[in-house]
C-alpha cells in the first residue's frame, strides 16, 4: 500500500492539484503548488482564525506570504514550471508523514537540471514550514536563484494585507503587515541555510544567490514561520525566535519531531481495509485530511468548509464540522472533538447576539461562523446569471437547523466520552440556549394543538422557506429532549454547577415545562401510508420530475437550482441528503421498512448537488443491510478529493478547495455504515455490514475514555478488544 | 357641461379608444370601436360571466361574436377606416345617456361618403344591442353593404367558441357557437332594418345589400341579441324571441326606453361640482362607467377588475370590487350593492373550498374570482421577463386579505343600509366563515402572547410572503369584531336564524371565546416613536431608496417590479397604498397626526403601480385636511380612463381596459373625501373640505333605506335634505 498520491505535469490541473496536494498543521494549510508559483496559480499559506474584509466585499482569511518562495534563474531567463515545459515532473503527497514532494526536471541548452524539494508543515512547530530544495545539472551550469517571501498570493476578495515592512537581519529576513479592517499584524520570517553559498545580494524581502551547478546536488534548506495577532502580542518577536530555534536544528532532526507525530496519530486513527485497495487508499487519504487540519492547539478555533485550503467559502465554519467531522474525532482524537465544540462555547455570544438581531432568544449560531461567532453569511450569497443581480438568500436567516445540529453534537461527545467537563465548561449553556432558540422561533398552531417551526430552509437548500421541514423539526424536538435530559442529569450529578447556568442562562424551573411542552406537542411529520416522510409541507405536491430532467432545463449551466425561481425550486428534486440525513440520526425511532422505503423514494430525486450528500445515502443504506446500493456513495465520498470532481466555480467564483466533510463523512461510512460500530446500553457494539470485496476492517477508537480496537473479518464474529491507553 | 367625450381619427388610438367609448349595460359591454372592426382592433363584445378555458391557458371571459358588424364596400373596394384614411371622423360618447355616436366621411372617387351610427346596449333590455346606421352621398353611387354576425373578435386565449351554426330565417341571422371547455350554447341572434332596401344575398351569418347614396340619408337599423347558457335553458329561442320583440318596436321607442332608465340613475347618482369643470366632467365619466357595468339583473354576478372592458384580468372579481366600487352603490344604488354582495354568498362554496385546499377552515376568498368562486389565479401569475420562464407568485395563496375585504364589506352594508335580510339570506355565514379562516390561518406566538399573520402579501404586492401586514392584521381583527357583534345583533334580533347560521357553520357557544381571544391577542402594528406604523415586520430596515431611483435599477422595462427578486423587493418601494389604506378604513382608531405623518412617509415611497392607489392617497390627505395634496391624487384617479394612461402591457400580454376600482375611488375620494360624508351615531354627517376652486358639491345618498340630497356651498353650512324615496 503506498500510502501516496501523485500527479505529473498538467498545467490546468494546478488548481486542484493545489487542494488535492494540501499540507496543513491545523495552524495553517499550504496548498500544493510549486515553489516557484505566484498568485495565479493560487498559491497560498492560509491561516486559521484570522480573517479580513477590503471594502463591502465578503470577509474572509488571509493568506500570509509565501515564505518558501524559490524560483532558479539563467540571468532574465526564468526556468520554472512557468515558463518552461519539463522533462519530467513529479509530485508526491506522502500523507502518511504529512510530505510534499516535488522532482522536476528541464531540459535547458542543451543540458538537464534538476530540483528536487520535499517540504512538510510542523505538525508540532506549527508556525514552521521548511522545505529543502535540491539542485543538480548534468553539465556543469552557473545559475540565480531567488529566495524570499513572495506577497503575490492567492487573494479573492484582497488585498487582506497592507503596510509592508521588510527586516533585514543577517540570516534572517522579516516581512510584517497588517491587515485592511482591523490591522492585525502578521509576520512571516525566513531563513535560508544554503550550505557554503554565499548571498548574492538582497532586495527588499527577497535573497539572490549564484550557484553552480553540476551532477552533485547542491542543497537548500528554507525554514519559514509565521505568526499573526490572534498567537500572541508581538508576531515579529515570535515569529524571529520560533524561526532561530528551528534553524538551530537541521531539517532531519525537524523532519523527525514531524513525522513522529503522523505516526501516532494514524496509531490512533487509521482504518485498515483488506481486500480492496482503492477503498483503502480513499480512506486513508481522507483521514489524512482530517488529520492534518485538526485544530489540535486552541479550542477557540474550528474546522472551516473547505479546510484550510484556501479562501473560499469564507473560511467558515459550518454545520460540516459538527454533523460530518465531528464524529471522527470523537471516536479516535477526542481532545481535537472537544477543541471543535470548544469553539462553539467560545463563540456563544455571537449566537445569542444573532437572536437578538432577529427577535428571538437563546442561541441561533451562524451559518457561515467565523472566528467570534459572527454570520458571514451574505443575504445575498447568490449572484443572479441572468441580470448578474445578487439574489436575496435565506441560508443567514432561515437555517434554523444549525443550532440544533450543535446542541446535538455536544450531547453526542457527552454520551460517547462521558465528559462532563465539557458540559460544565459552557456546553450546557449552549444546550439551553439552542433549546430556549426553538421555543421561540416556533409558532403554534391553536387548531391542530402543535408547535411548527415554519419558514425555514433544510438540509436540502433548493427550497427556500418551506413549513415544518422534518429534519429540522425533528432536530429542534430532540434539543429539547436533550436540554431537558441534560437538565436532568445536572440536578443529580453537579446542582452547584446546574444553578450557576440556570442564572447564565436565565432559566427558572417554570422553562423546563416549557421545554417539556415543546417537545411533547411539537409536529415531527411521520411516514404516510407508502411509509415515506414528507420532506415540509406539500412537498408531495411539488412536480415529480428526474433530476436528469430538471437540469435540461437549465438555460445557463451556472445558474443556481435554488431559490425562488431555480429549476429545481417547485419540483421534488432537492439538493442533497434531508430526510435521509434525518433518518441517519434519528434511525432508531424508525423502523427498517421505512427507512428502506424513503431512501428508494428520495435517492434518484437527489441531485447530490452537495459534497455531504453521498456519504449520508452510503450510510443509511447499510442501516436497512444494502451495501450494494452503500458502496458506491461511499466511495463516491472517500475519493472526493482524489478525483476532484465536484463543483469548482460558482458564477467567476472559485468554490474548490478540499472537502472535509465529505472525508469525515467517509469515515462514517465506513465506520458507522459498514463496521456498524454503535453504543447500546453503553457498550460498545459492532454488527457489520462489509461490502463484498472487503475482507477485513479494522479501526480504534475511544469510548468513554477507553481505548478500542475493532477487527472485522468477513464471515467471523467481529472482536472488540480494549487496548492500553496511548 | 357637455357630458360627452370625443375623438378623432388616430389610428394608434384604437385600442384605448375601445375602453373610453365603452358602452355596457351590466350584462354585457361593447368595446368602443367601429362597425367594421373586427379581432385586430379589439372589437369585443364581452359577456358577463360566461367563461371558457382553452388547454392549459388561463380560463377567461368569452367574446360573443359581433351582432353590429357593419361594413361598406365599392365591389371589392372596402371603405372603411381599416382601408381608408377619412376626410372627417368623430368618435363620440354620450354618457348622460349611453349612447355611441360616430360620424365618418370618406373622399373616395371624387365624392363624399358619410356614414354616421349611433348605437346603444339597452338598459333594461340587457341583451339587446341597437345601431341606426345613416349613409350618404356628395353624388349618387352605389355601394355594396355587408352586415351580419362577426365572430372575428378579440381573443386573448382563444379560441373560445366552436361548432359555429347559422340559421338563416326569413328576417333574422342566427349564430350559435358552444364554448369550448364547457360546451355552454350561446346565440347572437340580428336582424336589420334597411328601409325599402332589398337584401342582396345572404351568405352564413352575413347579408349583403346595395345601395345607391345621394344627399338623401338612407338607415340602417340593426338590431342584435344575445344569450347564453347561463341565462336560459334555451338561449337561441330566447334570443329569436327577445330580437323579434326589440324589432316590432322602432329604434327611437327602445332608445327613450333607454335613455329614460339613464336618466333615472343619474338622479340618483350624480354628483354635482361648481368651478372645476375638469373635475365634472371627470366624476360624471367616472360613475357613468361604474353604472354602465353595475349588474342591476342578477345576484349571482359581480363586476371584475376591467369591467366588461375586455379579457384582460381574466374577467375575474377582485377585492376592487367591495373596496373600491361597493361604496358607491351601497350610497346609491343599494339594491346594486346587495347583487354585488350577494356574488360573494353565492360563491362562498368556493372560497370554503380554496381554504379547505390549503388545509384551512372557514372562507378563504378566490383573489380571482370567477363565476363559482374558483381562484383564477395561476401560482405563476408573471413571467420573467429574462429567462421567459414563469415565476411562481404568491397572488393566490398569500393574499389573505381578500376574506377581511368582503367580511367588512359585508357589515359596512349592514351598518349604512341597516338591510338585515342580506344578513340572513347568507351575508351572516360569509362573515362568519371569514373570520374562522382567520383563525385557523393564524399562528399564536407564544413567548410574544399573541397571534400573527405571518408569510402574507398586503396590498402592495411588490412586497411578498411578509409578516404582520398592518393591512392584514388590522383587518383580520376587524372581521373577528364584526363577527363577535354580528353575533350579538343576531342573538338580539334574530335568535332562531341565528342557531341555523351557527348551526350551518359549524359554530359553537366556545366559538365566540375563540373569536374574542384572536380579537384581543391579534398583535396589530402601531405606530412608532415617529408615529410611523410599519408595513410588516423589517420593513423599515429595507432599502429606503427613492422610486426614481428603483426605477433606474430596471434593466427590462416590462420586468416585474415584485417577486423574490424584483427591483423594489428589497426597498421601502411600495407598489400602492398600504398602510395609508388601512388608515383609510380604520381613521378613527389614530390620531390626526398620526394620519398625516404616515402619508407623509408612505407617499413619497410609493410607486403608484396599481389604480388602487391614487383615490386612497386623496382621501387620506382629507383626512387630515389637506386638500391641496389631495386635489391631484383625485384628479389623478377620476381620469384614470379619461386619459388612459395607465399601464397597456405586462410582456407581451395586453392588460389595458377601463378601471372601475379607480372610477369608485373617485366617488370615494369627492364624497367621503372632499364632501366628509361619514356617519356618526347613526346619523349622516357632512364635514366639507373642499378644494379651492369648488364652489359647491352637491350628491344624494340613500342611507338607512332614506334618500338624503346634500348640498355644500363654499363658505356656507352644508344641508342634508331628505328626499321622497324614489
Amino acid at each position: 500500500m503506498s500510502w501516496q498520491v501523485r500527479a505529473g505535469y498538467d498545467p490546468n490541473q494546478i488548481v486542484s492539484n493545489g487542494n488535492k496536494f494540501l499540507l496543513a498543521n491545523g495552524y495553517m494549510g499550504y496548498r500544493g503548488t510549486m515553489e516557484e508559483y505566484g498568485a495565479e496559480q493560487l498559491a497560498a499559506n492560509t491561516i486559521l482564525g484570522l480573517y479580513d474584509q477590503v471594502g463591502d466585499k465578503w470577509r474572509e482569511p488571509v493568506n500570509a506570504p509565501n515564505g518558501l518562495f524559490f524560483k532558479l534563474f539563467d540571468q532574465a531567463t526564468e526556468i520554472s514550471l512557468l515558463t518552461l515545459k519539463p522533462s519530467f515532473h513529479q509530485q508526491t503527497l506522502d500523507y502518511q508523514q504529512g510530505l510534499h514532494i516535488r522532482k522536476t526536471a528541464f531540459s535547458y541548452n542543451e543540458n538537464t537540471i534538476t530540483l528536487q524539494a520535499e517540504r512538510f508543515l510542523h505538525m508540532k512547530r506549527l508556525h514552521l514550514m521548511v522545505d529543502e530544495i535540491t539542485l543538480a545539472a548534468e553539465k556543469p551550469i552557473t545559475l540565480q536563484v531567488k529566495i524570499g517571501i513572495d506577497t503575490a498570493v492567492w487573494d479573492i476578495n484582497g488585498p487582506h494585507l497592507i503596510n509592508f515592512e521588510t527586516e533585514d537581519l543577517a540570516d534572517q529576513i522579516i516581512l510584517s503587515a497588517k491587515t485592511q479592517r482591523e490591522h492585525k499584524n502578521i509576520t512571516v520570517a525566513q531563513a535560508v541555510n544554503a550550505s557554503k553559498l554565499n548571498c548574492l545580494k538582497k532586495e527588499g524581502q527577497f535573497a539572490y544567490y549564484e550557484v553552480t551547478l553540476t551532477p552533485e546536488p547542491i542543497t537548500f534548506h528554507i525554514f519559514a514561520t509565521t505568526f499573526n495577532a490572534n498567537d500572541c502580542q508581538n508576531p515579529k518577536e515570535a515569529a524571529k525566535k520560533e524561526l532561530d530555534v528551528a534553524f538551530a536544528m537541521d531539517f532531519a532532526s525537524l523532519k523527525k519531531e514531524h513525522t513522529q507525530i503522523w505516526k501516532g496519530l494514524w496509531e490512533k486513527a487509521d482504518v485498515e481495509i483488506d481486500g480492496d485497495s482503492k477503498a483503502q487508499e480513499a480512506i486513508r487519504y481522507s483521514l489524512y485530511h482530517l488529520l492534518s487540519i485538526a485544530p489540535r492547539h486552541s479550542d477557540t478555533v474550528s474546522i472551516p468548509a473547505r479546510g484550510l485550503s484556501g479562501q473560499t467559502y469564507k473560511g467558515a465554519i459550518f454545520w460540516d464540522t459538527e454533523m460530518f467531522m465531528l464524529p471522527f474525532f470523537m471516536h479516535v482524537l477526542p481532545e481535537v472533538a472537544k477543541n471543535i465544540l470548544s469553539y462553539r462555547i467560545y463563540t456563544l455570544p455571537g449566537a445569542l447576539a444573532k437572536a437578538k438581531e432577529y427577535g428571538f432568544n437563546g442561541a441561533f449560531y451562524a451559518w457561515e461562523s467565523q472566528e467570534l461567532g459572527q454570520d458571514a453569511t451574505s443575504d445575498y450569497n447568490v449572484v443572479d446569471v441572468f441580470t448578474k443581480r445578487p439574489m436575496r438568500t435565506y441560508f443567514r436567516d432561515k437555517q434554523i437547523h444549525i443550532s440544533g445540529d450543535i446542541a446535538y453534537a455536544f450531547w453526542q461527545y457527552y454520551e460517547y466520552t462521558k465528559d462532563l467537563e465539557l458540559l460544565l465548561k459552557g456546553g450546557a449553556q449552549v444546550i439551553f440556549e439552542c433549546a430556549k432558540f426553538y421555543y421561540s422561533y416556533a409558532y403554534y398552531k391553536v387548531e391542530k394543538n402543535r408547535f411548527e417551526l415554519i419558514d425555514v430552509i433544510g438540509p436540502d437548500e433548493y427550497h427556500e422557506r418551506v413549513y415544518n421541514n422534518a429534519y429540522t423539526n425533528k432536530l429542534a424536538q430532540k434539543t429539547m429532549k436533550i436540554a431537558l435530559d441534560l437538565w436532568e442529569m445536572l440536578a443529580e450529578n453537579a446542582p452547584e454547577d446546574l444553578a450557576e447556568i440556570l442564572t447564565a442562562t436565565e432559566l427558572m424551573e417554570i422553562d423546563k415545562e416549557k421545554f417539556q411542552r415543546f417537545y411533547n406537542e411539537i409536529y415531527v411529520p411521520q411516514p404516510n401510508d407508502a411509509e415515506i416522510i414528507e420532506q415540509f409541507d406539500n412537498y408531495f405536491s411539488l412536480e415529480d420530475v428526474s433530476v436528469t430532467a430538471v437540469r435540461k432545463r437549465l438555460l445557463d449551466d451556472k445558474e443556481y437550482w435554488g431559490g425562488a425561481y431555480g429549476v429545481a425550486a417547485d419540483t421534488q428534486v432537492i439538493k442533497q441528503a434531508d430526510v435521509i440525513f434525518m433518518l441517519h440520526l434519528f434511525g432508531e425511532d424508525y423502523t427498517k421498512s421505512e427507512i428502506q422505503k424513503n431512501w428508494e423514494y428520495y435517492e434518484p430525486r437527489t441531485e447530490h448537488g452537495s459534497s455531504l450528500s453521498a456519504c449520508i445515502y452510503a450510510l443509511v443504506a447499510c442501516q436497512f443491510d444494502n451495501q450494494d446500493w452503500a458502496y458506491p456513495y461511499f466511495m463516491k465520498t472517500a475519493t472526493v478529493d482524489l478525483t476532484g470532481e465536484t463543483k469548482q466555480y460558482a458564477g467567476t467564483i472559485y468554490i474548490g478547495g478540499t472537502h472535509p466533510a465529505a472525508n469525515g463523512g467517509a469515515w462514517l461510512a465506513a465506520i458507522k455504515g459498514f463496521g456498524g460500530l454503535s453504543v447500546k446500553n453503553n457498550q460498545l457494539q459492532v454488527t457489520p455490514k462489509l461490502p463484498k470485496s472487503w475482507q477485513r476492517l479494522a479501526f480504534n477508537t475511544i469510548f468513554n475514555g477507553e481505548s478500542y480496537h475493532i477487527e472485522i473479518e468477513a464471515g467471523k464474529t467481529p472482536r472488540i478488544s480494549k487496548k492500553n491507553n496511548s
